[in-house]
């Protein structure tokens, strides 16, 4: 690049596993909507007015309310004379009220510990106990900068450096959210993928698991298998038998089960596809499952009916962590001093809620059904328009907050796309976005069958947006499919 | 370990780079303050009634109040609804309102754009240029979870993971910031220590600069220098004249400065001893080192007057970078999504603070002062009583929130900790925490010449605290040296 040359630091010289990081949620696509945002606002862009983003889970970007109850709380920690508001109700003041106890010097502007606020760690632990029917000790949580710290810790703490076939090997699911991809390379950590049968609700089939893994051992040390579930793109629910089955897999290959479970609330059939935490389904297999499998599980603020991902907060609860590998992990963390403590303190709100008992409750349950319920009504809306396009089709949405159609593109379009340079997926969702202003991620970012094109699309706008979503959709698709056909 | 033979992760199957990550800031001189803090609740201490830690540069953890501007801006980010509280100040609404009317969907709720909110961004460009007297480009700060995330990534930019005596070579200062020697075991990066001159005001030659890069040459690939102005733990201002020979050297050795500068506001001589940025140094030397210097500036929102440790409120400036490996660096940003947003708000008020004509001006600056002044106070109080004692010396304290004095500790103290396995100082501080309850960190959790023996104080606790703190060191002391002399 011009005027690099001298430079200490040029892309030949800096971490080529840097190089390699992709990370499409936030990657061209939605550089070019950005692009394009700033070209409505100067009035440079005809064909429509606005960009609808549907390309990341960020609830409240698309219109999605806050819950009232934990901004109350963290209002009144953030300013404290805030407490003797008279408008503010009684609950909420005791919340924030315990938490700040449990920070030094009775302020959020104080560390907390590394592994976070032992009130929050606590609350963890009964949130988790209530909800898996098992107790578990609050010194096997840690707190992060949302998820996505979590995960990158256990990722580094899995890799050992080592290079050629002695490679850190990590199962991850195809397709699967990039950040394992985009944290394996940066870790330079081998990928194993392991793919999900689109054609059966992308359900996750145990031989695919034995072939996948087989083909590995020449190429790395496997030491960890990640399930996604509720599944992110793909929106499944995964059934008891097969994470039984997951469960019995990892622990006769050795392998560090990863359970990314951020999507636990996000639930929209519980009747035919309901959700289990893996935790729970170990502990009911009994040993030596309950007592051997080694399994990290994570959980965000950011996912769920409250949507709160600019507060990053996150949990990791370890089961059957050896202790000084545990000690070990949290000594790592102790470097980065501490997540956000008002992201903790969001993390508290949403593990300990509003109870039956208390004044907040009714507008609680309220507010959080109300996203629920829509997000249910979307899911449907979704999966069923796309299906009724020729030459898409989509699996239901069972969970999570996303749809990963399949297109059938034709070859005339692939010729087309390739002639740009471009992925076939990526020129799709390129030309959707310069022509509607709807922005989706290409599937290509997800991780797909070889010959197969995707893209994921949130179901997170307002339900009037999504319908607009949907016509753009059906518009784009149709003359899109009748200029490249034959 | 016990129970651990048949798990996958051991410590001796994990990372190996974990095992030598040290973090002494909140080591085990820390766990066991930890411990005695649940006794003396428990009423099973004797001899002190509360341990007073003065190991972490956590202000409000230590009684300073927080400053009431950013905080109200923060509850209003947090709550909008309180935008109609007609006791809160008008100008601290207006920077709500503006903050959040750059948050997607007018939530701090929403993601920010990986590298930050663009409003804190340009404040923070203004700040600097404000500050520097010359403009600089928003497209090159981007905002962290705290300095500490930045200064990780630009390590994990420099490291290139090769071995042997490829590894990249960091230099460091000693006494360093341990983040810096946890980073580099955490990359394997060959960390090049040089000596600060303990006897000159723990001043900065270039001679010892030379000298340990020459000594580094056969082990490494030198390709970074690391400054810490104000000095941690050192408490030193580093002259123009110095600052400028350091940036001849970097150049001239072809090394990125890293330049760690989030003291910047805890100055207490400026009249003696005045802070500038590394950047207005290389900006006055002008061309070639205005214009070819790779440097990387951290800035914090948890030290200063402000103290918000537990926001995970920072900022790094690159200056003089590649374009593309900023991309790439960005690129990397992206996968951890975004800071806290709240952590961004708070550091946009601290660069945007309140203005002459608006009304929380006066408030704002009796508070910030308030809290400026106390430290000077508790500076000076501190490196005198130290200096008063025999067998301890210490250099006056220009900045930064610490005093790291020296103590000549007579050889049977050192072979009473010999016996202990401990190292001397380490023996010295936990006699010191086991007797008074007064928490410090020995001098070896940041390095020091081979033989000198040292601990670091925090400046923090109230002044009525620190008069508490000094008069138990001096009784300790005199005890300590009076048992271990022959």
């Amino acid at each position: 690049m011009k005027g690099c040359d001298s430079k200490v630091l040029t892309t030949d010289t800096i971490n080529p596993n840097i190089i390699n990081i992709e990370y499409a949620v936030r990657g061209p696509i939605v550089q070019r909507a950005c692009e394009l945002e700033a070209g409505i606002s100067q009035g440079a862009i005809s064909g429509f007015t606005e960009i609808v983003k549907c390309n990341i889970g960020d609830c409240h970007a698309t219109g999605q309310r806050p819950i009232t109850f934990p901004r109350q709380v963290i209002s009144m920690m953030s300013y404290p004379p805030l407490l003797n508001d008279n408008t503010l109700p009684e609950d909420a003041k005791a919340r924030a009220r315990r938490m700040l106890d449990s920070c030094s010097g009775h302020s959020v502007g104080s560390y907390s510990d590394s592994l976070g606020l032992r009130v929050v760690r606590e609350d963890v632990a009964r949130f988790i106990e209530r909800r898996d029917g098992f107790p578990t000790d609050w010194e096997n949580i840690f707190l992060t900068s949302g998820a996505s710290e979590a995960v990158k810790y256990v990722l580094y703490l899995l890799s050992t450096g080592e290079t050629g076939d002695r490679r850190t090997g990590i199962m991850v699911p195809i397709p699967q959210y990039p950040l394992y991809s985009a944290t394996n390379a940066e870790l330079n950590s081998y990928q194993i993928n392991y793919y999900l049968d689109e054609n059966n609700h992308w359900a996750l089939h145990i031989p695919e698991l034995e072939r996948a893994l087989n083909a590995a051992r020449d190429h790395c040390i496997p030491r960890a298998i990640v399930v996604i579930n509720p599944g992110n793109p793909t929106g499944q629910v995964l059934s008891r038998e097969c994470m039984e089955n997951v469960v019995r897999f990892a622990l006769e290959n050795r392998l560090v089960l990863l359970a990314d479970e951020v999507y636990q609330f996000n639930v929209f059939q519980p009747d035919t596809h309901p959700w289990v935490s893996f935790r729970r389904v170990l502990h009911e297999m009994g040993p030596p499952y309950s007592t051997q499998l080694e399994l990290a599980s994570f959980m965000s603020a950011s996912k769920g009916y409250m949507g709160e991902c600019g507060f990053r907060g996150g949990y990791c609860e370890l089961t059957n962590f050896c202790p000084a590998v545990r000690a070990q992990l949290y000594k790592a963390l102790s470097a980065r001093l501490c997540p956000s403590v008002l992201g903790q303190a969001m993390l508290g709100c949403i593990v300990n809620p509003p109870s039956e008992n208390e004044p907040s409750y009714a507008t609680f349950v309220t507010e959080r059904n109300q996203v629920l319920e829509d997000l249910r009504l979307k899911a449907n809306l979704m999966s069923t328009t796309l299906n009724s396009l020729p030459g898409m089709s989509c699996n239901t949405v069972q969970g999570a907050m996303y749809a990963f159609p399949r297109i059938q593109l034709p070859p005339k379009a692939i010729l087309a796309a390739e002639a740009k340079g471009q992925k076939p997926d990526f020129f799709y969702c390129l030309r959707l976005l310069e022509e509607k202003g709807v922005c989706v991620v290409p599937g290509s970012g997800f991780g797909q069958q070889e010959g197969t094109y995707h893209f994921r699309i949130t179901i997170l706008p307002t339900l009037e947006k999504i319908k607009y979503v949907v016509d753009c959709l059906k518009d784009f698709h149709t003359k899109f499919m009748a200029t490249y056909s034959d």
